[in-house]
């Protein structure tokens, strides 16, 4: 390898990736996609941008790796669903909350959805990672109808969520503490994924367009 | 006025600022904040560039002239408060939703929601003109506990929404008809503002802060 590493930073291929995907996941996360860039990124980890680019070719191939959700989405659904159905909404509640309380979590998620406001690619993750893997098969778990249709007013719930508090900074949302946050938000996703909530729906999942 | 004008627009002053408005709202709606331009604005109104800086000064101040919400707020009080607390939830979600599907209201408050992502002008935007200014007087006016956090909750339902549906483009919900929307929403909101809804919240209203 012979482009140079400035900060005393060992130069093996994996503690470099992971130092250049760690300022990437901060710089998304504060700075919004448009104004993080190759090279202050390259900056922060203290190698040269060409590195980058070596490493995860495009920014948004880069943007995609950073904030990565840490979970398979797979391996939560038997305890998201649980055994009580009366129980979903407090589940998922805290799970959602839980990702925000940890800092890393929060970096990521909060990367993505502030990305999603301008790069399409960061829409299609939310849409894709977070909507259809993770809320999709919670809905369609608990067998209501509509599972596609609740899944993506839980996932509105969720970017809202991540927009009040992390983004926007909507006092005193910011600052409350994530119990009160679950108190406030388990009852509407468990009313979300598991109650009648569409006034004339008819039983048949899914087929029903607006004009 | 020595700029010239390009498209044959009419040279008056407000026939111009009109266009130049219209321009911007369009562009910050569909590009965000960062990606639209004073000079592709000004290329989009026929003007030159300078004529926008000359009537708006700063992109941050075009931005705050072209999503202003076409709504006094003070003046929708009366309306959204009614006459019954059990209406309340429902009168709030049909002038959200219906906000948002006229074209002029959807472009404003999606400009909004989109910049307030990366522009820290946009997020207070959000924090002042639409929780402060509208939504806390409401929490206010039923009379509720903690109306402030009660109204960031209400807001975080109102930017969920709008980037889910109009930014992020989930499906089904994006294509989801606005009384199917109404329907669901109307009862999160009556929830939100008027029932009990924190765990162990004392009467004293935004008080406690979590840690």
């Amino acid at each position: 390898m012979s482009t140079r590493v400035r900060s005393g930073r060992r130069p093996g291929d994996s503690g470099t990736r992971d130092a250049i995907r760690l300022a990437a996941g901060r710089q998304f996360s504060e700075l919004g996609y448009d104004r993080a860039s190759v090279r202050s990124i390259a900056k922060e980890a203290g190698v040269d941008p060409g590195l980058v680019t070596h490493f995860f070719g495009s920014k948004q191939e880069l943007f995609a790796q950073a904030v990565e959700l840490p979970v398979e989405a797979s391996a939560l659904m038997p305890h998201l669903l649980g055994d009580d159905r009366d129980g979903v909404g407090r589940r998922v509640a805290t799970f959602l909350v839980g990702v925000l309380e940890s800092e890393e979590g929060r970096r990521r998620v909060t990367g993505l959805v502030r990305a999603a406001a301008s790069e399409p690619e960061a829409a299609r993750m939310v849409r894709e990672r977070i909507t259809r893997e993770v809320l999709t098969p919670i809905a369609e778990g608990v067998g209501a109808d509509r599972p596609e249709l609740r899944a993506a007013f839980v996932g509105s719930q969720f970017v809202g969520l991540v927009m009040a508090r992390y983004v926007v900074g909507v006092e005193p949302l910011a600052e409350a503490d994530a119990e009160t946050v679950i108190d406030v938000i388990a009852p509407i996703l468990q009313r979300l994924l598991t109650e009648p909530i569409f006034g004339d729906a008819p039983p048949s999942a899914g087929l029903q367009r607006g004009g």
